[in-house]
């Protein structure tokens, strides 16, 4: 390997100082002085690799390494904010593979034809202000000056604020949109946050498409008796209805949408919620997700529709709201190729797999070809102190990036 | 009928005054002064008809109407205790019925062989101190000093300090015990808290037995993982597994155990509880009922070979707690008898049902022959301000409880 183990092991440990928490993991929040402080000391890394950071009006970070030609970039990297009592590699070692990218392509002064870019994503983590990817976003044009001043912490702070208390230039919001054909490449390396590479003992993932969450708010309306004196033939129990449409969401996911749904019922809240009184009022969310939009679709009208059939089965009423409903990203095949190229010349198994979670490679899709790589991901644990990747995985998925960045940063067209 | 409806209504309106809610209602709970207060004015309206009132050292009231005969007494009554934000209706029906009991048996100069005495049992409901018909309990001996101190409602205060702050002496608890042959009949009239008799608008319930709940805590340990990077395959969701409990015991309650058995799951709490999270952790309270031992046995049986099944098919961890296991009361067939052979006489049409919920009459069956007569509620409502009984039907209970009463005084022997 190219990349130094020692290296990326030291700049984690490191980095895992900043907002770090007694007992392991790290509380990070976007724009909070933890933040600053990994910034900084990101800063003078890659000035001590002779890199010049700019920060742009939304606080993302970018560094260029010259190229030989005046081309768009390769840009390559990940976000230094965490959730709160979050871990030490979700974001991080994207940042710090990229890292090491610029710094073995100076250590063996390879030169290549287009610049090689670091960026780490401002406010990644929907941790602090409730919705994350914001860095990205905006690059997108999707935030709006406005939006800025309706997205408060739980201290009512506005991320408009924020960023002013940040140094940053909210106002010129505009002047982070980028422009398509001004990035080559993008390419996030990134933990799995899942468990399908360890229970497969697969070191490296090359993600395919990005799912994105269509989220729904049922509520369930039966009635409150008491439950020594109700017979089961005279009940309209809210909880036994939801439980039927707890399972049914399970089977739709598991085997009636497409071989990648995935749906969760991952909160549930039971009025009066007491040992004697059957339940009146369920309140309940629903989380699908796919990388094909024709899966995510059929499996929503499923559960649209079991809904209805449980109400009606059991007399209860059931309302809904769709919260988010989001389109998923096939990530470029050319990308995918790319990476599948570099895996095999560096002997690395692989798996072509697609990423249940979001990120900022979601959005960048909209502007340039992009992949992701991922690293195992301990017991699939992540947003969490336990959250751990061995420095081996992480190398090799790093040696990966570089490898695809030298091959890429080469390519003179499409 | 020889009952007046509108004396009924007064005693009713009268008694709702203390503790009374904005909007309906009472809040009188066991030992406070809205308690005391309504325990004034029952004694109050006991003495204008000539009654003497005692108070044993547990607090209950007894007020004897004398017979011709030195037997043993026929006792009537209920308790004017409510739980917090409760009913007019739940408890003080059955009090108001026995006074109205007492009225006309001295209005029609009725003389009888027996005794006939009323009773306002003590800290029926469990909504002060977490334990209810603590005044029948007393009178059975099941209560110890030791536990009137360990009783403690949400300030602090032990049950033996509010028996003293009452003015009673906890310390002569003994003397509130009752031998077996010192009452030779007891019948309580309350709401029916369910909604069988308006269902099938029948105007009388005459109780065979009352269940007891056997209740369960479990605990369903799955692993909380990322909603979106999790396949169904690799997933141990405690939710799901919750789930296939819930319809269990509704399964198991509905159609494998008893025809009388009712099975609920009241409470569910889910951890983390967040929207993009597979659940980690579930608990739930589980609540049994049954008027036959056997039934209810074999469905608690049936519980727990579920519990089993679910964790071995999902691979999670379940755990229970059994919380309470108390065994079904049958009431004295004798008493039902009396009971049918009062509302044919009177031409009431009436069904024999079981309690879904516990009673003093429970305890009292310990002592003596008891029978209840249940009022219709409406909707089944109770445990609520929006509890309510039309005083029609209140007064056709509270004319069968008088015909059965005067029935009874009569007899000689069992």
């Amino acid at each position: 390997m190219r990349v130094k183990i020692e290296r990326i092991q030291q700049n984690l440990e490191n980095l895992a100082c900043f907002g770090k928490l007694e007992g392991g993991g790290v509380s990070r929040l976007a724009f909070t002085r933890e933040d600053q402080e990994a910034r900084v000391y990101l800063e003078k890394a890659l000035e001590s690799e002779g890199l010049t950071v700019k920060v742009d009006a939304f606080g993302n970070m970018r560094a260029r390494r010259q190229g030989k030609e005046n081309l768009a970039p390769v840009m390559i990297g990940s976000h230094l904010d965490s959730v709160p009592q979050g871990g030490r590699f979700d974001g991080t070692v994207g940042v710090v593979a990229a890292l090491e990218v610029i710094r073995v392509l100076n250590e063996l002064k390879v030169e290549t034809r287009r610049p090689v870019e670091l960026i780490n994503f401002a406010v990644e983590e929907s941790g602090r202000f409730g919705v994350g990817t914001l860095g990205s976003k905006a690059m997108c044009g999707h935030l709006s000056v406005e939006k800025l001043k309706s997205y408060r912490d739980n201290r009512g702070v506005s991320l408009y604020e924020a960023l002013k208390n940040f140094g940053l230039n909210p106002e010129a919001l505009d002047t982070v949109r980028i422009n398509p054909g001004e990035i080559y490449a993008f390419i996030e390396t990134h933990i799995e946050q899942g468990r399908v590479l360890e229970a497969e003992n697969i070191p490296i993932g090359i993600v395919t498409a990005i799912a994105a969450p269509t989220r729904l708010k049922v509520l369930v309306k039966g009635r409150a008796d008491h439950s020594g004196a109700t017979p089961m033939s005279l009940r309209e129990d809210a909880l036994t209805a939801a439980s039927e449409i707890i399972l049914g969401v399970e089977k739709i996911a598991a085997s009636e949408a497409g071989p990648h749904t995935v749906g969760t019922v991952g909160y549930v809240r039971v009025s009066p919620g007491a040992m004697n009184v059957i339940p009146g009022l369920v309140e309940m969310g629903i989380d699908l997700r796919d990388i094909e939009k024709d899966s995510k679709d059929l499996a929503v009208t499923k559960v649209l529709a079991l809904l209805k059939r449980v109400s009606q089965k059991r007399h209860v009423g059931i309302e809904y709201e769709i919260l988010a409903n989001e389109p998923p990203v096939a990530l470029s095949p050319k990308m995918v190729g790319s990476l599948e190229k570099a895996a095999r010349s560096l002997g690395y198994s692989y798996k072509l797999m697609p990423s249940g979670a979001g990120h900022d490679a979601m959005y960048m899709a909209e502007l340039t070809q992009v992949g992701m790589i991922f690293i195992p991901s301990k017991e699939g644990i992540s947003h969490n102190p336990a959250e751990y990747s061995s420095w081996e995985e992480i190398a090799r998925g790093a040696e990966l990036l570089l490898e695809t960045v030298i091959n890429l940063a080469n390519e003179t067209n499409q």
